[in-house]
């Protein structure tokens, strides 16, 4: 037991200075000076260099081995938790000594000229600005899961960074199901007469949004007393330790629902990093077990409960009374609409749920192609126009609008987009059987009580952390695998209602 | 050259990641959720350890050892920037491997279990709590003091830590010298009828002192672009980088005076640092030079400025407009005599301009006595009584109220205290030269432009940083070493008007 104890006095550490970090950047996107930039720079990659040493210091690895713990197998004898705890350990140390500093640091500095690149080539409208360095991301991509190692697809070495035991093979065939159920669905709104949400073409202070905001997320269980809520340009969620999770949000004075969402769906992200159970505290299992699943928390409070009828039955009342000059003569339901509205459209984050998913489709697809070979980023702006057309039935006017239009690339996130849409699949399956769980569940919205839904999450999928993977966690809440079907049925039922169809 | 750059790496290592603490605290007493207390201890505990690793690596004996670096001399083949460099960094380097890590765990231990006994027997007003636990702190500053080495008195090597290259030899032969002076003016004060400053009882809205209070920070030219102002339970000035110098504060709104004079006072401790110069940003000599040099900065703005007769010809306009309905039917006369009235008490953070430094001699005398064992803790409460009538002619009704007081001995602080007092003397000497300087100086304080006052302070003292130390610093300036005379004069001079004396 000794080297249990030696490695989890390690891990611990890592967990500490990672959140030393997290405080370096979280502090850069709220209260630092611009001016002192370049220097917080400097300094995250000093702390990223001391982690990144502690991370692939050789006494893993000799603990590891002390332990009978290798590529094959982590012995029995431990308990549930130390046997999670050595299996991420385990599998975070192998992929970090597999990839050299060197490495690291020259794909770093890729990074950094491409983002610039892509600033300008998107600022521009110029593909070719960017296409040079957008080729260098996909070698150092495709050198690091050659490092990494993978059986089928070398796509699968970056996604398991992200969404850990998933499998290209996998979100292939769930997308492939999932694609012909949103066209059909997509093509029948298309053709209904479409919602009128013009009457929030409106003036909302922001304070007033600040204050409604900051009430949605106290009652969906946001805990401010471990937590606090600031502004920045983008919104996030950090966790900075156990009892200290923060959140950030944006308002725009004429644009309501963009800030009323933001605010549930980092509250959801935020709930999800509080409710990681004590037991597991202060390790590396105190983490999001993927970020499909991540996303998914926030998500089924944005989407499933936010726009839901019976969550806006209990909150339209407190928001006409908040804005009574811009809502007095709005109705629920037209405001219900209204934040239902489907239109597909050529930019991802402004989809909505509908159509959200076909935009991740889109780049899964490229991306699989940029990583094996078969597409040249030569053809890819082609290849992304005859895709979006398919898919969405929208063509961009403009690179900037189309291929040019997400940073993940030029970031060098290869493997990151399927998660969004997994998020909204893991969703529709878990609260499937949180319905039949919480069986007064439109009642509970109606009257506003939240409490039973956030315990269900906290119960069934926030206390484990990453102790259980996102492929147990389905499989235990469900009883089956990721199946898109859930999501169909899911958005077929609602929005049958919403658009008569 | 090549072990000297590799010094400064080493250095600015240390440079950054200190600042990176420095952010932990700051967002401690900030921003931070209190539940998370415990973890946020833990996490600077990890990160002044990784510090301290860094500081007494043998690496550093090496490359000191290869440039002929040593007790005895620092050669004279560099530059002055570059010896100085040499000559701190082999100061810092030395002190810290003198001391044991296991000793600084321990004294680290004991300070915390100290702090919560001194809170109690303050609380409880019994001095008995924390007699044995002042015993400990100060067996332990005598082992530091051995470690450290000393010539002629232990103190020495505790008061290094704060004020270098001062001995408490001359700190002696100052406050001799300074408490007659002051004790002489003291009575004569208490013998003058006594200043009223009851129209100060008025309920003054906090956002409007915050308004007033960044205006005049602003004006006396601290760069809110290059740093911050936010609100803390006690104000304080840190800095987090070369562009990011931040300072804090506290309002009360009962309490105008006490508002104003810490935004004062914490802007010219952030003054200071934002004034290091370009040569010298990113090394251990971007530091004050001195705690005494820091406190003479701070204090220079908020008495030698902040509380002239001239400061508020212009700025009392203004205060009056803000707070009309509290200030409308009082002078500025009357104002300025309010912010100057002398009243000796027991509470040295209450203290006075003239009485402040009396508080100081107290504490310092007690200290040397403590330390080289002439005075035991069993007498140090008579000790404190008896000292405090000789030097301040009041008799505090309690331990809480006198020698339990301060937080710095529980904190483990000795050696501290006497740099609050060497700030007003270092002032005093520094003004008489800047007042011949810049030679309007009265106009300019009355028209408001503070520029000449705050670019003769950035190219005298600032620009400087710990490059050049506060023993040479006073003589540069004033041709001669520090003299409490012209302290004595500047406040006789001032008094002698305010009381008629």
């Amino acid at each position: 037991m000794k080297d249990l104890i030696k490695l989890k006095e390690l891990d611990h550490e890592i967990y500490l200075l990672s959140h030393g970090i997290a405080l370096l950047q979280w502090d850069q996107e709220t209260y630092m000076p611009e001016s002192a930039v370049n220097e917080r720079s400097e300094q995250i990659a000093l702390f990223e260099g001391i982690l990144h040493n502690k991370l692939t210091d050789s006494i893993w690895g000799e603990l590891f081995a002390n332990l009978s713990v290798d590529d094959h197998s982590i012995p029995e004898k431990f308990n549930n938790n130390d046997n999670a705890f050595l299996r991420e350990a385990y599998r975070r140390y192998r992929r970090k000594i597999k990839l050299p500093v060197e490495l690291i640091k020259e794909f770093s500095a890729e990074v950094s000229i491409s983002q610039s690149k892509w600033i300008k080539a998107k600022k521009e409208d110029n593909f070719s600005i960017f296409a040079p360095h957008l080729e260098k991301i996909i070698d150092f991509s495709r050198k690091i899961a050659d490092l990494v190692g993978y059986t089928e697809h070398p796509y699968d070495a970056l996604l398991d960074e992200y969404e850990p035991w998933m499998r290209s093979s996998g979100i292939k065939s769930v997308f492939d199901k999932l694609e012909p159920g949103l066209r059909s669905l997509i093509g029948r709104i298309k053709n209904a007469p479409q919602i009128d949400s013009s009457f929030l073409d409106h003036n909302f202070p922001v304070e007033l949004q600040n204050q409604f905001g900051k009430k949605m997320q106290k009652e969906m269980g946001y805990d401010f007393e471990r937590g606090r809520l600031d502004l920045t340009v983008h919104p996030f969620s950090t966790t900075l330790g156990y009892n200290d999770v923060r959140i950030t949000t944006h308002y725009n004075k004429n644009d309501l629902l963009s800030g009323i969402f933001s605010n549930i769906h980092e509250a959801g992200h935020g709930q999800y990093e509080q409710g990681f159970g004590e037991d597991i505290q202060g390790s590396l299992l105190a983490n999001g077990t993927s970020m499909g699943i991540h996303e998914s928390q926030s998500r089924f409070w944005e989407n499933l409960i936010g726009r839901d009828i019976n969550y806006w039955a209990n909150y339209y009342p407190e928001l006409v009374k908040i804005f009574p000059d811009q809502l007095k003569y709005v109705s629920m339901k037209d405001f219900y609409k209204a934040v239902n509205k489907v239109e597909p459209s050529v930019i991802r984050i402004e989809a909505d749920e509908v159509t959200y998913s076909m935009h991740i489709i889109l780049r899964f697809r490229l991306e699989l192609a940029l990583i094996s070979g078969d597409l040249s980023v030569k053809d890819l702006p082609d290849a992304w126009v005859a895709e979006s057309e398919k898919l969405l039935g929208v063509k961009s006017d403009s690179y900037s609008n189309g291929v040019l239009q997400d940073i993940h690339w030029s970031a060098g996130l290869f493997g990151y987009f399927p998660t969004y849409a997994l998020g909204n699949l893991y969703n529709a399956q878990f609260t499937n059987i949180m319905k039949s769980d919480i069986t007064d569940f439109n009642l509970c919205l109606q009257k506003g009580e939240l409490a039973p839904i956030k315990n269900w999450l906290r119960e069934k999928i926030h206390r484990f952390g990453s102790s259980v993977s996102a492929t147990d966690l389905i499989k235990n809440i469900s009883g089956e695998s990721l199946n898109p079907d859930y999501f169909l049925k899911y958005l077929e039922g609602k929005y049958k209602t919403i658009y008569d169809i």
